[in-house]
């Protein structure tokens, strides 16, 4: 297997994560040339403009002369590319892809011809706004950079990530793939669905009382931010994790429930204590 | 009644919100003297030897001296601190209040003596730490600044806070007490309480798995970011404002309720529509 400096990298999506990451290959020029998979014509165009890759092409065909293919689309578009990666890639390529959500995925990779080296990865980061416009190389720099190895990976395709990861500024860190997708479950899809229905709950007041936008401060602005996250990713994500996403919604139900009957019935002991834990694990969370 | 040019503004509670009231009135030179009053012997030590008061004291008797009183302090204190205060004031003293309900306070407010000239305001702004050492005088500056006026509020004594308002760079709107604190249970208190049950729900995974705290990136950053505000603080707005945040705590669990319905059923294109109108509302929220 070539070092990674010696390799050609096809990033398949240039979108946000596909963006970025040929960005900051380009930026740490620490690959031997940089080929993206779009469909998107005016990508293509500005992506080659920019000299952000050496070639552009909308025929995934092009990972045939890859050796190392980035999959950096949303999850089911990725279930549905690997065999087709499968088919042309040629035999010692790293396969390895950018999903947010790693079972299915790593389910997908196990049937990859023998000759091709997978491994799942899920940089954590991101940004509400999405496409290759809003790339920036940065964005993986400080990142925990998930890496969900398979049993037939090789220590050899396990050190390229991680060297990878390192090459963008990222901290790898190794998971089990189901592990990975429950964490994400709560840290993650939690949050977006959250974000989601206080959106449409105070969109309902917005709609009968046109001050409700005056007031919206900060606060709001922060919780409600991941409801803006790009649509057809975000279903992607739910629909591949589905058991756990649905098991924290109702968990976290349960808690607002509570909330609102210690409310409704002024139970300040009670309410007290749990403000105080949340506020205190709050504070330790982010130190 | 005096511009605010020439008066001696008392400023009650050097928290956040009265300490960096006091640190703009100072920076923008736009009163003639501020006094504080606090508890804490060290913010007022701190207060004086900065020159961010000219004096300080722990009697709320203080606020005789002064043309303008501002209450900043959590809102049960400021139902319990305003006959105190229409006890001592002189005759023709504004006294405004900075809590963040404003029914209960404006009722209150009814009851003061005739020869005092109440408003209730509220400055839409914050963050999450709270106390003096986190004030700061740009903290009111682009912020909307809510005024509620009573019945019995003088032309002079709107004029005067609006003034005010605009002294710390803030957006005065007019509104009526009811309908403030209808609007703020959707935009402030709902975000708060999603925030904490975001916090106890991934608290319990995060018991379970020591991962969970390292895969939390910007999303749950944001969006738990309000659990970590101030409880007293938090308490006293909940109990003000109980049947608005009842109200709005089950209609968001009813969104929340759906939405883990749909994605446990698989139901796509149900699903797909309520995220796209919540992703373009929130879009449209904050242009």
């Amino acid at each position: 297997m070539k070092a990674l400096q010696d390799s050609a990298v096809a990033i398949v999506g240039l979108g946000l994560m596909g963006g970025s990451l040929a960005l900051a290959l380009r930026e740490q020029n620490v690959c031997r040339k940089i080929i993206g998979v779009t469909r998107n014509p005016r990508t293509r165009a500005e992506a080659l403009a920019r000299g952000v890759v050496d070639a552009a092409s909308a025929d995934l065909g092009l990972v045939a002369e890859a050796d190392v293919v980035v999959l950096a689309t949303p999850v089911r578009t990725i279930l549905s590319q690997l065999p087709q990666v499968g088919a042309v890639a040629r035999a010692g390529t790293v396969v390895m892809d950018f999903g947010s959500t790693k079972r299915d995925i790593v389910a997908a990779m196990q049937s990859l011809p023998p000759h091709i080296e997978p491994i799942g990865a899920h940089p954590m980061c991101g940004k509400e706004t999405s496409g290759f416009e809003s790339s920036e190389a940065s964005l993986y720099r400080d990142a925990v950079f998930v890496l969900t190895p398979l049993g037939r990976t090789s220590p050899q395709t396990l050190a390229l990530a991680e060297s990878l990861a390192a090459a963008l500024g990222a901290h790898p860190i190794v998971l089990d793939a189901a592990r990975h997708d429950r964490i994400v479950a709560a840290v993650s899809h939690l949050p977006f669905a959250l974000s989601a229905a206080l959106t449409a709950t105070a969109d309902e007041l917005a709609r009968a009382d046109d001050q409700v936008n005056s007031l919206a401060a900060s606060g709001f602005r922060d919780t409600s931010r991941l409801a803006a996250s790009d649509v057809t990713m975000m279903l992607d994500i739910l629909m591949t994790n589905r058991e756990n996403v649905t098991d924290l919604l109702r968990a976290c139900g349960h808690h607002l429930d509570e909330l609102a009957n210690l409310i409704a019935a002024g139970e300040e002991p009670a309410l007290r204590l749990r403000l105080e834990r949340a506020a205190e694990s709050r504070r330790g969370w982010f130190k």
